[in-house]
């Protein structure tokens, strides 16, 4: 795909897969029968990771999606990017966001007067201007509609995530030839992500919940692994300043300190979230038997989930296979870092459904989950595995596929 | 500063400098007189940076900042982090959001009645959720008041991009040493960074607009920075996919390509934004006569800003220059790719006050922005300058001080 001329450059990476119409159209149906459910006239898609699930592009504009009939992405910046980009068939350009309404009615035929919006991130001063805009129309919040739509993934789109889940293993078989002892843990977080970017990952990670921010994942080593802080995770770190307040430190990694090597890929948009552990000598004993128990809980979980299977009954299992490991106290963190989930979905979103927790939400085939047992061990850090896993027909399969076990580099 | 236990893992990194009592009692106090003008009985702030801005911390909670006398800090997660972290005497841990008002008003002797919130960033079901908890508040929006007054920069603060500036400039010193021939954008991009983060830089890079997005900035090779996305910038790149739509590609830094090098360090949270120029062998004419435009155009506006003058003077000095160059299609993009600003402010979020747009506002001393005339030629690519400036009481002084020569890389 080019843009025609070819000293050019490229608006769009040769190697990159397009969305196929056939995905995006089977997508704006299953939002649509959600519109009419909910006997609302239209949504209007403009958040980046829902505006790229939904036409294939993130180019500024806005996306109109009537309850019948075909969708139509009005598009602002760039508007030749945003027609190599997607494959909708109707893409529009728009002049200025004020004559939106007046676009629509010129190409639907009228006005929505009931219009589905994503309350859950669209930003109060954008949504009074569209209210201001749209004068007469009332506003539903589709936000949790889509959050749950996209949770259940194409086969296209788990190989997506695959080809992600694929960059974490490769980005982790190459971290031991990194790792070497005094390296701060920022220098070689540093040297890994190298390796990332020459590989394809995309840098930016999306979050869908406010405040919510990442950076590559967290590469933790010794003690540092058991810093909590502000986000939805079970880990934080030091972090450099107290103004970002996460990740990695100016901490050395040292002799007989382990490394918790929690990464986020993103290839093409989609994410896979991964953990490995690596340890500069041999591992601790108190931390080998916690990973052990790790390797179990996961065990655990792999044998419970599958479709039809609560949330609820998942985080269960899981709790009670901690407590039977006598680690309950350090699970998912301890005291105030402690969270209340092993998982979360994961997708164009590090943070989507189903999230593992006590929720009543079932699993169901094409959910993609990471799984991330994890125990917070005072003085010694935080240890455990994270692989991303879809549900399959009758139960789970996992995507990251690198080995578990603990590698030791001699110091 | 550490949490107590030799131990466990520090809470702050030792060597980070913690926001100083002084710089946040003169914030709030500014914040204060700004809630006394518009007569609101108080702000709640909600925002990582702008609670980072006003409390030194960006653990989970609420700022409450009442128009007269000491704002409280009503921290959820880690409150023990939160006390390290921020400077104010007046942290109160607080178990559940529901919790707030009473917590408020059994702390301030009742409840505000008129409350500001950042409603510029904040989502609209977070807005509805503080509604229905502040049952009979009115709430108005305090996002545009705390922007402006954040873009006076303090010395202190000054110190902080100071910081960030140097980092971008040391980077830029490797950058020669790393490029090879053949390199994709990624791989040398993977490379740069490595250094940045090993020198400290954050990644998280803030930005205060709805679906803006930015990692690490724009390294972009030869034609590459002529591929305009989405983003309100002069330039976008191929990116690796269009899910992203901006930054490097796979493309192979060839010989005779030159590399922009777009480059926003972020160091104790804040923000330096850089633009300096890397050619393999020698910069074709064109781009160098291009390159020379740029600098006189930077060299215009040094002239032109100081205390008093408005952005749109600022800009139209600059708009002015371009033409004079005879380049002005392609000056700040082209076609609609173009943008109408030559700078913005940075700081703890990249797209702060002032814009150098077309806008009223005038220049005052304290206020930091970056500067980056740079324009893009059809079939070449991009090419230009920006460093980070503060504006002093008599005109502008650079940040960055990296030397401003093209580097010409043998191949």
């Amino acid at each position: 795909v080019s843009s025609g001329d070819e000293h050019a450059a490229p608006l769009v990476e040769p190697s990159a897969r397009l969305t196929p119409l056939d995905e995006v159209e089977r997508r704006l149906a299953a939002l649509q029968d959600t519109l009419a459910a909910r006997e609302l006239d239209a949504a209007l898609i403009l958040q980046n990771a829902d505006l790229y699930y939904y036409s294939g592009t993130v180019q500024q504009g806005f996306l109109y999606v009537p309850v019948v009939g075909a969708a139509t992405l009005f598009a602002r910046k760039i508007v030749d990017r945003a027609r190599l980009e997607s494959p909708l068939r109707d893409i529009v350009a728009l002049g200025a966001a004020r004559d939106l309404p007046e676009a629509i009615a010129e190409r639907h035929g009228g006005l929505a007067q009931r219009i589905g919006l994503e309350l859950d991130v669209l930003p109060v001063t954008q949504f009074r201007r569209l209210e201001a805009l749209f004068a007469g129309a009332t506003f539903a919040d589709v936000g949790p509609d889509i959050v749950r739509l996209r949770a259940v993934k194409s086969p296209w789109e788990i190989d997506r995530i695959r080809a992600a889940a694929a960059l974490a293993d490769e980005v982790f078989r190459l971290a031991p030839g990194l790792l070497e002892e005094g390296l701060t843990e920022a220098a070689f977080a540093g040297c890994v992500e190298a390796e990332a970017r020459r590989l394809g990952h995309e840098g930016v990670i999306r979050m869908r919940g406010f405040n919510q921010e990442m950076f590559y994942g967290q590469l933790l080593s010794g003690a540092s692994g058991a810093a909590a802080t502000f986000l939805d995770t079970p880990l934080g770190g030091t972090g450099l300043s107290p103004a970002i307040a996460q990740g990695v430190s100016f901490k050395p990694i040292r002799r007989r300190d382990h490394v918790l090597f929690d990464f986020v890929a993103v290839r093409e948009g989609y994410i896979a979230d991964f953990t490995r552990i690596l340890a500069l000598g041999r591992l601790p004993r108190e931390l080998a038997r916690a990973y052990d128990a790790a390797l179990r809980v996961q065990e655990v979980v792999k044998t419970t989930a599958r479709p039809g299977v609560t949330c609820a009954a998942v985080w269960a299992a899981a709790e009670t296979a901690a407590e039977k490991e006598g680690l309950a106290a350090g699970f998912m963190g301890r005291g105030e870092g402690k969270v209340r989930f092993v998982g979360h979905g994961v997708g164009l979103e590090l943070d989507e459904l189903p999230v593992l927790t006590r929720s009543d939400l079932e699993l169901a085939e094409g959910m993609v989950f990471a799984l991330e047992p994890k125990f917070v061990l005072p003085g010694l850090g935080a240890i455990g595995v994270e692989n991303t896993w879809h549900v399959t027909a009758v139960g789970i399969e996992a995507l990251t596929r690198a080995p578990e076990d603990v590698v030791e580099v001699a110091p």
